[in-house]
C-alpha cells in the first residue's frame, strides 16, 4: 500500500508514526492529512530512510537541494560529494538534476550515500538517452520515457518531477502571452521541443495513467513540475502559468483517486507582492496539495546573490503556505554550483524556512530562538555558537573578533548594553 | 530655513528638486511632502552633498550602514575604509557609531572623505567624554551632552539618534514586561545605567527643546532612537517597545512644530508576521513620519548570517511601508564587521530595498528587471554582468563557471533551456 492508500483506510504506517513524532504531531492527524492529500511522505519502497519526512499542512518548512552534472561540468565525485554537502547543511532532500557524463552512477551514488529523500527529473534522462540512440531529442519514443521512469524507480528514487501540465493548449496560451523570458525550465524546454516538432501532445500528460502505475507501485511520490514558470518577475502569475497550474490542479485530483501521493511545483521569479496571492491560487486549484517552490527569487538584478534574493522569497512564500523550498544557490543564473554554493544555498533556504515556521506557529520552531537569546542575555559564547543554525561560521567569525574581554564582544567591548543594563537593573 | 520651513512656506528648494529629479516624481510633491513631514531631507546645512537624498513616502527606499570604531578596535583608518566600502557598495547613509579610540578624527574623516548622508548616535561621545574627564558614564552631564550635539552639528553631521523616549515611565514598564533580553541598544543602555543611578528623567527627554534648537539652526533630522527595541523575537512588540513608540509619536509632533525634520526609529528583532503591523503602528502613531529600522532580523539563531535574516525582514518592511533600512552584517551579534562584512551587509541591504520598490511600484524600479530579463533571453552576458547589482561578484563567479560553449553556462551546458526554445518556438 501507498501511505495515502494506507491512510485512507485508516491504517497508521511506521513512517507516519516517524513524522508524527518528529514534528510534534498527534499520529492520527498526520494520517488524516495524508488522506486528504494535505501532506505527503516521499518515500520511494526501496528506500531505506532512517527517519521518514512528512511535507504539507502544519508540518516543519522542508528543503531540498538541486546537485548533478551538466555536459560542462561531468565529475560523478563532485556531485556526490555537493549532494553530501546539501545534506550535512541540513538539507531534508536532494534532487539529482544531472544531464552529463555517467548520470546513472551519479544518481546511484547519491542514493547509495546520502541519507535524505531523493528526487529526479526523469525526462533528463530520456532525453539524453534518446539523444545517444536517436541521434536527436525530437526522436524521443514513450518507451524511451518509460524505461527511465520503471528503472529509476527501482532504484528508489522518492519522487519525480513530472512535467505534465506542458500542454499544446499551455504552449499556445504562452505564446498569446508574449513573454520576455519564454520557457527557463529545463524539462519545460524539452518537452515544448519535442511537441513542436512532432506535433503531438506532451507525452506525460498523454500516458499519464501509466506514470500512476509505476507511482503507485513503489510509492513515488508525483511532483507536477511547472515547466512554464515564469523567469522573469515581468512574466510572473501569468495566463500561461495559471493555465499549465490548472491542468496541475486536474493531474492532482487523478493522482488521490489512484491512491499516488502528490505534490506540486511552483515559480520561480516572483515579486513580493504576488508571492501570497501565488500560494493561495495554487492551494486553491489543487485542493491544498503541498507546494513546492523554487525560491521564489524577487528580484531579477542580483546574480551572485539568488541563495539571498530566494531567502526573502522563500520566506515569504513559506510564511503564506508553501510548504517545500527548494533552495537556489549564489551561482544560480552564472554557472552550476559548486559545494560551497551548495552549502549556502542550503544555510539561506533553510533560514528563509526557519523564520516561516516561527511566522505560521509551527509547534516548537520559537523555542529554539528563545534558548539563543537567553543565551545571548547571559553572554555564554559557547552555548550561542553550539545554538546556532551554522555553528562552523559562527564559530569562526567569533574567533576572528576575539575581544579584549571574552564575556564581550569586539562590537561594544567594554560598552556592552546586555552587561550595562544587567547591572543597572540589579542596582535597583 | 530648514527643509520643512521651506516646504510649509511653499518654497521649493534646490535639494527638493535634486530629490525630485533623481525619484522622477514632481518638485511639488516633494515639497508638500515635506511640509506634511512624510519625507525628509537628511543634509547639514554646513555639509556638502553633491546631491541630497530623500527618504519618505513614495521614494526609493535608502539604506544605512553602521560603521565605527570600539574600545576593543579603534584603528581610524579602518573606519574611515569601513565608510569608503559601504558607500561604493551603494549605501546611501553612513553612521559612525564609534566608541573607541580618536572618534572626532574617525568622524571628521568620514564626514570629509566618503560623500553620503552622515549619521552619528551623540551620547556615544558624550558618555565616553564623561568617564575620560569624570570617571563614570554615570556623572555624565548635561553640559557633556550638549557640547557633543554642538560639536557634532557645526561638523556637519546630517542626522543624529536621540533616544529621548527612554523615560522613566517606559523603564519602569520594561520592568513590568519582563524581557528575555531587556535592552540591547547602547544608547539605551547609556541612558538606563545614568537615569537608574541618577533618579532623574532621560536628559533627552527632559531638555528637547533645547536640541529642536541645535536641530533647527544646522538643519539637522532627528532620528528619534529606539533604546528599547526589542533584542530578540520572543520580546518583540511588547508594552516596552510602544509605550516608547508612543513618546516617540509625540516627540516627532513637537519635532515638525519646530520646523525640524524628524524620522523614527523601529526594531529590531521580530517576526515575519509582525513586520506589517510594526510599521503600520509606527506610521499611525507619528503621523507618517518615515521610518528607519534596523534589520529588522527575523529569527535569532543565524548569527554570521544576519545579512540574510535581515534582508528578509527589511524586505517585508519596506515593502509595508519602511523608508529606510539599517543594514545588518554577517558579523552582527559576534564582532566589529570588518570591510568585507560591511560590503556583504550593503548589497543584502540594497536587494531587500529594490525587491520592495518593485512590490511597491517605486516608479522605475522595475525596469531594472526587465532589462537584465531582456539581457538573460538574448544570452548577452557581458549586458547581465553589466546589470548586475554586485558587476564585479557576478562577473568573478561567470568566469569560475567558464562553460564549453561561451553564448550559454554550466549549468546546463548544451541543454540550455532559452535557446532550446528560442529554436523550436521560432521553427513553428
Amino acid at each position: 500500500m501507498t501511505q495515502i492508500e494506507a491512510a485512507k483506510s485508516g491504517k497508521i504506517t511506521k513512517e507516519m508514526r516517524q513524522v508524527a513524532e518528529s514534528e510534534g504531531i498527534s499520529p492520527d492527524v498526520i494520517r488524516s492529512r495524508i488522506a486528504a492529500g494535505e501532506i505527503v511522505i516521499p518515500k520511494n519502497k526501496n528506500h531505506h530512510l532512517d527517519s521518514a519526512i512528512g511535507v504539507g499542512t502544519g508540518l516543519r518548512t522542508k528543503i531540498n537541494a538541486n546537485v548533478g552534472s551538466s555536459p560542462d561540468r561531468a565529475d560523478p565525485a563532485n556531485e556526490i560529494e555537493k549532494a553530501r554537502v546539501a545534506a550535512d547543511a541540513g538539507s531534508d532532500a536532494v534532487m539529482d538534476l544531472s544531464t552529463g557524463g555517467d548520470i546513472e552512477a551519479i544518481r546511484n551514488g547519491i542514493i547509495d550515500q546520502v541519507p535524505v529523500v531523493i528526487g529526479t527529473v526523469p525526462v533528463y534522462e530520456s532525453a539524453i538517452r534518446a539523444i545517444e540512440k536517436r541521434g536527436a531529442l525530437v526522436r524521443m519514443t514513450v518507451d524511451d520515457i518509460f524505461d527511465v521512469l520503471e528503472k529509476q524507480a527501482v532504484e528508489g528514487v522518492d519522487f519525480f518531477t513530472i512535467h505534465a501540465g506542458v500542454t499544446q493548449d499551455a504552449i499556445r496560451r504562452l505564446k498569446a502571452q508574449g513573454r520576455v523570458t519564454d520557457i527557463v525550465s529545463r524539462g519545460g524546454s524539452f518537452l515544448t521541443t519535442w511537441m513542436l516538432a512532432n506535433n503531438q501532445e506532451n507525452p506525460f500528460f498523454e500516458h499519464f495513467d501509466r506514470i500512476l502505475d509505476i507511482a503507485r507501485t513503489h510509492d513515488i511520490t508525483l511532483s507536477l513540475g511547472d515547466g512554464l514558470r515564469p523567469g522573469s518577475l515581468s512574466d510572473a502569475t501569468d495566463r500561461a502559468q495559471i493555465q499549465e497550474l490548472i491542468t496541475l490542479g486536474e493531474l492532482a485530483r487523478r493522482c488521490r483517486e489512484h491512491d499516488v501521493q502528490v505534490i506540486i511545483e511552483g515559480p520561480g521569479h516572483v515579486p513580493l507582492n504576488e508571492i501570497q496571492m501565488n500560494i493561495q491560487i495554487q492551494k486553491k486549484l489543487c485542493n491544498n496539495a503541498p507546494f513546492y517552490v523554487l525560491g521564489p527569487i524577487v528580484t531579477d538584478v542580483a546574480p551572485g546573490y539568488d541563495h539571498i534574493t530566494s531567502a526573502i522569497g522563500g520566506a515569504i512564500a513559506a510564511w503564506a503556505g508553501a510548504d517545500f523550498l527548494c533552495y537556489v544557490t549564489p551561482g544560480e543564473h552564472l554557472k552550476l554550483p559548486d559545494a560551497e554554493d551548495v552549502r549556502l544555498g542550503v544555510i539561506a533556504s533553510r533560514i528563509a524556512a526557519h523564520a516561516a515556521d516561527i511566522a505560521k506557529g509551527v509547534p516548537g520552531a520559537m523555542k529554539w530562538d528563545i534558548e539563543m537569546s537567553q543565551a545571548r542575555k547571559a553572554l555564554d559564547w559557547e552555548r550561542q555558537i553550539k545554538l546556532s543554525l551554522d555553528p562552523e561560521r559562527a564559530g569562526k567569525l567569533r574567533r576572528q573578533g576575539k575581544p579584549l574581554d571574552e564575556d564581550g564582544c569586539t562590537m561594544c567591548g567594554e560598552y556592552c548594553a546586555i552587561r550595562l543594563v544587567e547591572e543597572a537593573l540589579a542596582q535597583k
